[in-house]
């Protein structure tokens, strides 16, 4: 279950409103990567989860507080639109080339659909979609998920930090960078608490046994492209971090099967083939046949 | 530029035609950590990277392999494919539960749309999206996204083998399974590597300077549900990943501010307020004064 | 804020597993109008609310609720999946036509994507869309919204009631149809508040001037179809429900203007028009009469 | 059966071409709420519908008088973007901010994708989509839809009525202003309409025996948030709007259940589970043992 | 303005109710190319058309048709659908596996979210949506368009006329695909018209300056596969069907352009660069002259 | 298998960086006509093809050609977005429109998400998707889609060409702008071939006999618009292209049927009939004559 407080984690107030920035402070609201993203994802892993425990409690521990982070941008967001301008007239334009870019800049769906409010969509206007959010109940997959969209988050965070100067906002989008800092942290210490506690190991998942795929490829990088620095990198030689094998390298790939014939379906699906033509080659054939004789 | 050949990376034939597991198979064809995916997912890291030299020649190296990827299981599900039965009536169910049961399994667009031939969507008919892929241009955060998806991609594959008892099938996934442990152990090196080199550390991304983000709560384990075991993890004590600090652990959170006011947008956007209530009890609180006069 | 507690509103555990109702049960987990769509919907509304007190309290206080509908949702279908068969291969299919029934019926990427696992999407698999809440600002429109939401949910719940005997899930079914009876309420009442309230009136939005439509068709029935009955409709005379006007009766449109004549944009866009034709026809013409001369 | 007509049921044509006024207009014919979605909500809701007469007639009637508005809408949509500018240069925005204006404001689809035409989509360009409309076929429940489809399309055509001063588009939006106003009322007044008919009550659907539900819960008011005003509200105590109850107000929820244990699947799923750590454990413990004698 | 009688163009009843074709039908109801996408198509295509006259009135007068389909396809979806079944329970399969398989067979929504009606989605359960329609305001691309859509959707219908013998359903399908021999054959000749009227000739847009391509490359067919019967094809030489050139065959590119250098965008982004490692080197070897010194 | 070669087929590097251009030129690398569309077409037309050969060697050959494509353009927008502002402030507008202007029209998911980097999205940023993609198997079909997606494709080039006036972006647009001349010729000419060849006839698919469909209405032209020119065109008389009949002209419909009745599901779908109402009037009888008795 969950309970509300009317009350947010941080202070999330503008100095001014500015329409323009409401609608890319969207992309971490609503985006691939926003915290709507974060909350479910850590939602579903919690009530998915096949474990007990302190890696269940801190899914449901995290989950909350980003439902928390949701609200916060939600409400400065609606802030942010607070004087966002109805519309424009040539004549306006010209007069004021502010209101020309604020018109251009903003997401136009706030006013029309919103009425100056936030939405649940990024900062160009897609809606959220349940296909960004990752929950396969392998935790050791799911944890670098979850390090890669705390990333990914505040690579986005610490760019839109830089699209403004208003100091509420900068203060808020401070507090969420810290927040990402700490999570970034701590799915990157599960990880190796995962193997600690003898969970998961690399390769994941790690209870599929390694003997049943094709090892020869196991640890081979291939190079289809013809960069010759990519045989530099540590993945082409040395120790393989899941500890089981050696990196080698090879120009290409290291195996080839031939093409298989092209399929032949039931006829009554109507795919093109050669069949028709066979069978008319065969009737004139057999025409010249019977001329002939 | 790319350059194709006609054979494939290795053998893609089943045993025979099974037009249910060709409907699971799209999966890990067109799914979220599908193979069209991952070798788009590299391609546009690729062509982004601000970065010549290795890190840029794996990713076009292995977006390239990628590719062929998709081909090899868009072939092997033509083939799977190559017997689906058209259709059922109640006769021929009652006659035979087994087609009864291709019927439901199925996909039943790989025949109405496709003629028996593979799809550019997931197991249940969604189509691919471009929403899936990542590509931020922060390499580290974009390992860790690749690390994510060749996981992923493994733990279905290997769901996938446990579902079949075809050998092609399975020597197909098995192959697959092999590519994917070098590919995770490909990225999780390379994260190692960008370390090393300097061009990343952590938290993502290293070079916003941390100390301008709200530092207090860096490090701060905030526990908002009520699980007792969150505690115990080695996220809620002890030392960062990142080096610069040291985790602790707090019920809840320990920072809060007010809600603050609703927001008032221009009138015209039609929201509903309680102005026209105050306007109606400043109207009748003078009409009562009149009155009193 | 939001705070999470480890139990949930109400016993969510079926007698016993059964794959294809999880399916089914994803409709109103996670479709148009499952439960994250009214949690979402009541939480946009409220953080974008231009009205303190007690319809935001409400609007709080509810979307807390419908967040742990969410969870009592997720938990049930995790557990109705927890035997989920992992394929099909012909021979058992022949044994036992209950494993080929369960298979046909089940999502797949229950097994596949989420490891027997609850999933944010509807019960074909469509992933949940932000495209799905409604909040405008305006609370008599909105509260309309809500009202519908919770009556098309309803009926799907009642639906799925007779579709499973498993009295575990029903009664979380049942739970959920008070529940629901209790929105569906809620909202009606509510609606008339605003009303009593003088904060909206009929037609919504109600403090745009009416005199500035074209107050001729405000109440007219036009029957742009030939069925006789329409007019015997309540809607067709009689006094309007917002008081203003009287309903009247016309078969077709009482109104109607010339089409346009097409438009001619620049001609780099290279739109279809009759231009080179136009011209050709001129520079024929002017031939002919230099042939004349 | 649809017979066109050319001739539009209002005069569509603007003073002037406006293309960022253009994509703006496309909310209402391609958005959530746009024509495009009534016309469609009542064409299923018609062919869908299993009671014949006045109610099916009726949307018959007005599903086909909202195809005439995509019409209408489309046709000033493409007027408007009769001058539609190409593109610009960097060159031409410094010498005229106008151009810019349009170019940030207008789009880019339109030109590029429809030369100057009308697209099926919103105003920030998302395609038209079949998860916008409901049809239920219970016309209680499908009525509340259609009369929150009106005041939504009501509000947005409000809102676009002020974010512009052409007289030519202004006449088109005080149309549809008064169609809406209409429709509103007819639904609402059908919707009255069905109860005195008995052929719905509330609460929807009103045909499934309430007794099945968990009564106890189904007039309580239970407030997850902390906003004390909830309780002020009508909805907190006094008869409920279908007659069958009364309401109460609760902090918080009046039932809780324990959350079930975390789910074990099939192992070949290959999720995060406890085991193989206690096969570890016990395999140590017994080697312990074995030591000790 | 479109008007609607309540009759049908033809029979659309069948014999009896078939849930499991219900779900197939679906696909020429709502699907990329079903009846929705052709209306709406050919509605776009008229309202942007830049020509008055009969290619204009032609477009109008074959809308409204389809939009009759889409009626007729989907009062055929609900009489299918009248006898549907509720669900499933194990006991049931057991004893009659044709109720497991029209369980698994049918569109799940088609009970739970419309009772047993017709919805705007695929044969997969994806919504309809605007992105499938083409209306470029080039009629020679568009009829194009126009005569793809009339194929895919007549191969579709014969397709699915194998899939059923109800003669009910049967005579619509064959109703359908004369229709769609006709307006193949119908766009197909209009295509030839457009060339004899001068309005549009190959390559399309035909006003484009074709000087100003890379006219070197305007008729080489280049092979980046190694299939060595491409060559043996009429595109591989002999004259264009525009009639402005002759096909040649080279084996790969025939130009080729070094890989530009990657991009240095503003550090702001936190994109990956040499840059933090460059500086660490010039540190290094400031210190190493020092030292040296 | 694919290969690839760190070179492109032709220069694709613009004089100077521009980021609104950037955004547009989105269209024909991620839209619904882009280069991901046809590189992914042929592919999958290739890997479902029945019938090796030319036909399959040429969807081979072509298909990666377009990959190189994707490449070029993905390259080509990186490079223009070099020097896109990270944001804007009011002051700064002021100071200078230009900012503003390019503010406005640029896509913020570039910068935000992309770290000033190509996406997989088209002008407006929504994602690429599967459904945009035509693969039926059946030839005849197909090459009618890929001679529309070619020409389209070639129109939006050309619209762009005249949006820009940097002679770098122009010279790579000049090289599109030849080989889409080449694949409309290609295709068109592929078309051909297979007639000649006896693999598909008119209409599509030709080996459904012609004679199940129903054949009085195969060559009607049925007007269902008021337009008079409609019957001017070779549609409306004159023999066919597919040479098996002659067009005549119909104003509307020459066959019809009556609307069936209602239908009646299942009770526990809690659709809306007059069920109830006649029960109850039936009562209210029986009572009647009972108190008549």
């Amino acid at each position: 279950m969950f309970f509300h407080r009317q009350e947010l984690q941080f202070k999330a107030t503008p100095d001014k409103p500015d329409a323009v920035f409401a609608r890319k402070l969207q992309e971490v609201l609503g985006g691939q990567y926003g915290e709507i993203t974060v909350a479910m994802q850590y939602g579903f892993q919690s009530w998915n989860s096949h474990l007990p425990g302190k890696y269940r409690d801190m899914l449901f521990g995290i989950g909350a507080e980003e439902m928390g982070h949701v609200e916060m941008l939600a409400t400065m967001i609606a802030q942010l639109l607070e004087d966002a301008p109805l519309g424009i007239t040539k004549d306006a334009v010209q007069a004021d080339p502010t209101v020309a870019a604020v018109m251009g800049g903003m997401d136009v769906q706030h006013a029309i659909v919103a009425g100056a409010g936030a939405r649940p969509v990024d900062s160009n206007g897609n809606p959220w979609s349940g296909a960004y959010i990752t929950a396969s109940g392998n935790l050791m997959a799911d944890f670098h998920a979850n390090a890669n969209a705390e990333m990914q988050g505040r690579v986005q965070v610490a760019r839109l930090y830089h699209m403004t100067d208003d100091s509420g906002v900068r203060d808020l989008l401070a507090f969420l960078l810290a927040r990402d800092t700490m999570h970034q942290n701590q799915w990157l210490r599960a990880i190796e608490q995962l193997k600690e506690d003898g969970l998961e190991q690399l390769p994941v998942p790690s209870n599929f046994p390694q003997k049943k795929e094709v090892t020869e490829v196991s640890y081979q990088y291939l190079n289809f492209s013809d960069g010759a620095a990519a045989g530099d990198g540590p993945w082409a030689s040395g120790p393989t971090p899941d500890g089981n094998g050696e990196f080698s390298y090879h120009e290409g790939p290291t195996t080839s099967a031939p093409m298989p014939p092209p399929t032949r379906p039931d006829s009554r699906l109507f795919g093109t083939t050669d069949v028709p033509n066979r069978v008319e080659k065969m009737a004139s054939a057999v025409q010249d046949k019977l001329h002939k004789e």
